[in-house]
């Protein structure tokens, strides 16, 4: 046993080489040594039906909800579409705020984004602030961590290579750190 | 050949009692005579994907572009989760807006929702025509048409028993109408 916290981090996108999920990646990488991060991969989530739900969640749901109910916190990485969150992930958070769990209720949450544009998913990050606060996420404000031009920032093997934006996320996670033991 | 307008609609809930799939249904049959409203369910468009996408788009996907391709405009009916647009709804809304088409570029689309509660899914709506403008869509801002208490408004067929309601929706498709036929 280690009493170090567990965030359980997760990407909005799908696609392999996904640059928010080589953002989780390096925070994984780069974590405070009193923290650990641990990656979920929201791909087997399957198109929130209420049909579906009554015959019991399926079995990613359930791997979803289990490991968001054991994380102290979340990190979720996110680019925008059009303005907004990426279907795929608001739709993994609607099975994960369903009652009678709502396992993001009271959860520390912090966001980070990237794109291979200029805005880095600024406006994904807006509308998932009111999207948390519905589901009474705790979710940290501050700092904002947007990443624009994703796609220079990276090794050809995935390695995160701007010092800039590693401070960053270290930064982020430490308030995230600071945060949850203050919400405990 | 008829020179009806055609309008497709579609739901933001998957589930087969959905009430906002019944206020479409509703919105068919009272659809004024220049018009008529054919309803797609998005519930076979899978989870984007870049690298599915990549290998070309699956026949869900096909079929739902080229619906809204041919359509003179869209009308929507959506519940609110979270205080916003159904997952399942952005994620069909995400591959419609993909390059090279933008089906919904310049497409007229209007919108209406229902809830069990009291709000009406007026959210969502906030954030669909935040996502529209993304796509460069023409929404059409009022009426809006929000009903709450949506399981109180339909017997147990189905069939919308509000007048009020039938009333609202049919000044939304002819509003719908006009401003398809000043932006042709």
């Amino acid at each position: 046993m280690n009493n170090k916290l567990k965030i359980l981090g997760f990407a909005g996108s799908l696609r392999k080489e996904s640059l928010n999920k080589k953002l989780l990646y390096a925070a994984r990488e780069i974590c405070p040594d009193d923290a650990e991060l641990e990656i979920f991969d929201i791909k087997d989530i399957p198109l929130f039906n209420a049909d579906v739900e009554a015959e019991g969640d399926p079995q990613s749901v359930k791997d979803f909800k289990n490991k968001l109910r054991q994380a102290d916190a979340v990190l979720i990485a996110t680019p925008e579409y059009n303005h907004s969150i990426p279907g795929v992930l608001k739709n993994a958070l609607d099975w994960a705020s369903r009652p009678p769990e709502k396992v993001l209720n009271k959860k520390p949450v912090a966001m980070m984004g990237t794109s291979d544009g200029m805005t880095g998913a600024t406006r994904s990050q807006q509308h998932m602030i009111q999207v948390l606060a519905a589901m009474n996420a705790y979710t940290l404000s501050k700092p904002e961590v947007i990443v624009p031009n994703g796609d220079k920032k990276f090794d050809e093997a995935g390695n995160l290579t701007d010092d800039k934006t590693k401070s960053k996320i270290i930064t982020l996670l430490t308030e995230l750190i600071n945060w949850t033991q203050k919400l405990r």
